[in-house]
């Protein structure tokens, strides 16, 4: 059985040529801190989400894929923020230290990690039920990060990419609803493999381009209603404008609206913008490699008012996702 | 039933009057990220720990003790780097949200959090096994940092406070080892409720006093060798200087060796100095009220020494924890 110590030093610590990039810790894994010095002048943003084994993922779930998961769920606040990925922490508790897991859990995260230049600096191992907490640190300017109290009446409601594979693969898998084998891997591969909009982000922070931003991991709706209580403002959205995903494109329109609007787990952002910046959005879109569609209006009013293709309201019942509600 | 979103805003989000000092952070609880700017100049000491339930606590252990550990075993690596505490997270799964247990681990957490100036900047909850996860953030000049890899042939070392009555009482819970109701308590206390030195670390990194420290959580014996394998050195420690807590220090012989040099859970420092600074350290021990004790050498050939007040090598069976050895 390996020991907490070997652990580490085999799987999580690495150094020399198989680092991706210049180190960014001044003192990395191994010493009761690690030490970090953010650029001069730049502030540091702070993200935590802990992840637990048949709530966040299934009992059984590909190492690989929960490695790349559990990092990209915070590199996707990141984003949400505007902020540039510097260094992350890793606390893991197993219920066994498993060579072949760890294996195929540390080269997820860590593919992941090089991709957007994060370093691992430090964390803890524990025994214990499956249960994966990234604290993730990045970096902007003062003044530049897209806050979820910055929305302004009048601002255009924007969609990073598209929605709702995701949630209709959790329906596959729980037999909720029928899925061929192919569009059971595509959309599963959406559910698990998330891909976090860190360069949008930092393209709309960077240029000042949008005002609010959130990502959507609890669903459209839930998130969005955090940037309207935040701003103290409402917001008509149109429901049958929302990008649905591939798969789901497929399905039928009360499924579309449903998991478009309420699914849950796309880690897409979702950003208020003044109309003014259509063309440099869609520019910055364009540049960081990520679609991005017009799905609404922020209003004075408060309140969150769902509209078909038509503008006539549109009376769903949706949520967000609550991890104590369903109790 | 608590949502998410009320059961922060109810327990751990504070504004105003409640807050022990002016926040630290740029923004805090509620956005997607945490904003943190660290003083001008000065590096961020970043350290993480999770506690999981049956593992590093009994079910059911009273919140109030558990909120304060597991800030305290934190702030413990913060000390032990010399470092300012400035900020933390916070990623809590919970079986259910239950207001009493919330309530009680909220007041433990805090009363610890305002005793050191340290706010809680962001987080995340979910249902799941009991798992805390923090994330604890201070603030040191570069090159004052404590580092494991900083001890020097012919340093002293030190030890503060007293050890072994945290293992004693877990002794005496788990039924290894008869002790009366006041002797559980007294050493239950210690077990619950550990003192992080915060104020001797901060002392011996600012004035540049001590070159390597570790906290010792796992065991004195397990946690030297951690220093002395990062500084390429060896060490001759005299296990009867070693400070017994008041418990312990009633028990027989065997035991106080036995606990002292390989406990756990005892959350003092163990740091190496020159011996020029004997006269500065113990002023700064007085300063900051935590009493400490010189129990051995540095030396330069590899290996740890164990020797008794005659300077007797001793060969205890003594090693530190490992969380995976035991499985």
């Amino acid at each position: 059985m390996l020991s907490e110590f070997d652990l580490i030093k085999q799987y999580f610590k690495r150094s020399g040529p198989n680092q991706a990039r210049p180190a960014r810790a001044a003192l990395g894994i191994g010493d009761d801190c690690a030490l970090l010095a953010p650029s001069p002048g730049m502030q540091m943003a702070i993200s935590s989400d802990m992840l637990v084994e048949d709530r966040h993922f299934f009992a059984g779930a590909d190492a690989r894929m929960l490695g790349h998961k559990c990092l990209a769920v915070n590199l996707s606040d990141l984003a949400a923020m505007g902020a540039r990925p510097v260094a992350f922490t890793l606390a893991l508790a197993l219920p066994a230290a498993n060579p072949a897991w760890l294996g195929e859990f540390a080269a997820g995260l860590f593919a992941l990690a090089d991709l957007h230049g994060c370093e691992l600096i430090g964390g803890d191992t524990t025994k214990g039920p499956l249960n994966i907490c990234i604290t993730i640190f990045g970096e902007l300017a003062p003044g530049h990060a897209l806050r979820r109290d910055a929305a302004i009446a009048g601002d255009d409601l924007w969609i990073s990419g598209t929605l709702g594979d995701a949630r209709l693969a959790l329906a596959g898998y729980r037999k909720e609803y029928a899925l061929d084998d192919a569009a059971q891997l595509m959309a599963g591969t959406r559910m698990h493999m998330p891909a976090p909009r860190v360069a949008l982000g930092l393209a709309l922070a960077g240029a000042r381009l949008a005002h609010a931003a959130i990502d959507i991991s609890d669903g459209l709706v839930g998130d969005l209603r955090h940037i309207l209580a935040a701003s103290n403002l409402g917001a008509s959205l149109n429901v049958d404008a929302l990008p649905a995903g591939p798969v789901l494109a497929a399905q039928p329109q009360a499924l579309r609206r449903q998991f478009c609007a309420a699914g849950g787990d796309d880690y897409e952002l979702c950003f208020t913008a003044a109309p003014e910046q259509r063309e440099a959005i869609l520019a910055a879109a364009i540049a960081s490699g990520t679609a991005v569609t017009r799905v609404g209006t922020i209003v004075a009013a408060p309140g969150l008012r769902l509209v078909d293709a038509h503008g006539c309201a549109l009376d769903l019942q949706l949520d967000g996702f609550d991890h104590f509600a369903s109790a």
